[in-house]
């Protein structure tokens, strides 16, 4: 992408209502804007990291064996009614009359008509297991929402469900679920630790929630350090192993980390002190058993193996996807803009013309454009007449991890200078090279997918 | 994937609440579910042809230089009271109080909040052209929802908007559109006739319609019969070029066609009779040219070369992303089920295996499985232990373009069944030219991508 072609309506002020770094950020770089309170309009460069996000986490959960599909934004109350939510949920759920006066609502979560599709059309333990997800937009009438897109009112969430015919097959599900999350979170550059938590209004006794450390998180955690020295890493996992994916559980869930909600002093006090921690998290994500809470509410059974009919044991779990923007950017940022993982980064590396207009610079740029391009990397190409503090500073605004910087000076070496935007080193090198070395960069990062 | 592990709930019985052929055979084929009245859920297999078709619509928005963004289904009431439309809208427009009393709405279209987005951020002529699109779900009440997908309450749309200096380069951009439009529906296996139309609330006086003929289509249509034989095919085009352009739009609207809104007997006549058609259609899409309407209501202005401020020229796009599935259904069906044209399919073909648990006969379909995902095709491998009737009708019905039918009989010599659901034609070949057919026939589909 050119950047003269391309709509990035950086912000030179800091946005008076912007209370945390990523709003900030994200308001700044022209990801982003208000459209309404707690709601917001997604930019193209916000656009494309929301999408980066999704997709790692299509794949993720394509990859442990889970089906995609898509429930609709509106429902009706009658099935919340059925499950004796629809009065539980207070005024965070927002509720609609349509024309004809009927009672509907916009889906802050979709136990109940999941339930229902599956009492429809599924009567048999033999087409269990089963589990699907969608990533769809929702909407929690926030008294005050804020922070931009961490705590929004309308957000966009995967969440998924999985039908089990025994605790035991379901809790299989709750752990598998772990593990692709803990993948799909460090496929993003981030560390989510999963916590005990509490289960709210989704209900059920069993549950965890994955936290990012942050300043900003809106929960108190306490740890174990250890756990933060845990990570999945690129071992191979067997969806279907109960055992390899209950082994996975347990280890990252043995030591000691939990939400307040849950917190106990007396076990936590039993950690060596030095391993002793009290930090703040970002939720971006939770897992839930809650056995047969809405099968027997809603009726939804299956004829079991002896013939008696029988609830499904049931599960739900979400990522919150749109919110992941925001705790990324929590988790790795400095006092210039954001600096994006490689794996959810907008464009692959930038390109920094020192001196638009100079025939030798414009050409060594457009050269570099079209080989990366042509080995499929996306560059962002600042081709504007600007003076080059202007571009760095809007380059390290936005983030990208790499950056080529051309110049009339650099040419006549033969080089251009090749940067990280996280640790700022450069290095000059001729411009075939950077474009090997930025491959190799993004083919790691591909071949971990 | 393996149909014993899919979700794919194919009924028997024909729902008497549908009355048109694409709403029984998508309930049919376990593609949808109603959730409320003209609000469905998308079933695994609706929802992998709704992201086939969401992607072609992506692709062909991004070549023509458009940016995609995304825009929140909820919206506040203000920028609907300024531009005039809010009391305008009448019932179809789904109104909503949030907890604080404030007026919402589910939008049903994005004018009003593009130009706010295009005010607050644009001021000079020299960010312009701009055109930035987004596909996301909408909400008309209507009245009397009916026909499945095709006329429902909640919908998947693409809509785009142009912002241009002036009338000239508005219109470029609305001959884009009509370019890149058709493209879009051939790609997807759809002649759609662009039609002058009228308007409606959107506004404006130049404005085509994209029908699919079909018997079941809710618009009357009038054109020449010449004007099915044009196809764009695989012509290079440059989407910057005005006269290229401008050169297309003139060749697929200079002969007559036009909905019964717009049409005009003396000029019918006109045409030589054995020329004259009347048909019924299906709307798939529409462009609009409105000028300064928006623009000039919220002030959307910039300043021009001569240092005047002007109102920026509009004009907006609109795709139906999630009507499409009916439409393509509607024209590409025979009364076994679907046909999907290959550029959609859900999966690239099916297999059969006539004797499950014969080692032979599951080696071989094992075998045809892996070669055919290691290349990048995706199967559906029907596992199931039925007998082969039930198997051919599920595939007939959920119209997988290609069938390969495997049995111990063909085996012994070699062979399996290369079967096209379109033509019903069979030929028996070795496992590994069958093979290579399919990679012919969609190496060839995705060139033309």
């Amino acid at each position: 992408m050119r950047l003269s072609r391309y709509f990035l309506p950086v912000l030179k002020e800091t946005p008076a209502e912007a209370q945390i770094v990523s709003h900030r950020y994200m308001l700044r770089a022209g990801m982003i804007k208000q459209a309404s309170a707690g709601i917001y309009s997604w930019l193209p460069l916000g656009y494309k990291v929301l999408k980066k996000i999704e997709n790692i986490v299509h794949e993720e959960q394509q990859r442990a064996g889970h089906m995609p599909m898509l429930m609709p934004t509106i429902q009706s109350a009658d099935l919340w009614r059925e499950s004796g939510r629809y009065d539980d949920y207070g005024e965070e759920m927002l509720r609609i009359k349509d024309r004809h006066d009927r009672d509907m609502l916009f889906t802050p979560t979709a136990e109940e008509l999941i339930t229902d599709i599956f009492r429809s059309h599924v009567g048999s333990y033999k087409d269990l297991p089963l589990t699907m997800y969608q990533i769809q937009w929702k909407f929690r009438d926030e008294r005050r929402p804020r922070f931009g897109v961490m705590r929004g009112r309308e957000f966009y969430m995967k969440d998924g469900y999985n039908f089990d015919l025994t605790k035991e097959d379901a809790l299989h599900a709750y752990n598998r679920h772990l593990v692709s999350y803990l993948r799909t979170y460090e496929r993003m550059g981030l560390q989510a630790i999963p916590m005990r938590a509490d289960s709210g209004p989704i209900g059920g006794d069993d549950t965890h929630e994955f936290l990012v450390l942050a300043e900003t998180g809106e929960s108190e955690v306490f740890y174990d350090s250890a756990v933060t020295d845990l990570t999945f890493g690129d071992r191979e996992i067997d969806y279907d192993d109960h055992a390899q994916c209950a082994g996975v559980m347990e280890e990252f869930t043995n030591l000691y980390a939990r939400t307040d909600e849950t917190h106990d002093e007396a076990l936590f006090n039993e950690i060596p002190e030095e391993r002793r921690k009290t930090a703040r998290g970002i939720e971006v994500g939770q897992i839930f058993y809650f056995g047969t809470k809405y099968s027997e509410a809603m009726n939804a059974v299956v004829q079991g193996p002896d013939g008696k009919q029988v609830p499904v044991h049931m599960g739900s779990h979400g990522i919150g996807v749109s919110r992941l923007l925001g705790a990324i950017i929590e988790a790795s940022h400095d006092d210039k803009g954001i600096i994006w993982p490689e794996g959810v980064t907008p464009f692959h590396v930038g390109i920094v013309n020192l001196k638009q207009g100079d025939a030798e610079a414009d050409g060594a740029c457009e050269a570099l454009y079209k080989s990366l391009t042509a080995l499929g990397l996306e560059p962002l190409y600042d081709d504007r007449d600007e003076r080059a503090g202007g571009k760095f500073a809007t380059m390290d605004l936005i983030g990208l991890p790499w950056r080529i910087t051309v110049g009339p000076r650099g040419l006549k070496n033969g080089v251009v200078e090749l940067t990280s935007r996280r640790t700022g080193e450069s290095e000059e090198l001729p411009p075939e090279q950077a474009v090997g070395r930025l491959t190799g960069i993004y083919n790691v990062a591909a071949q971990r997918g």
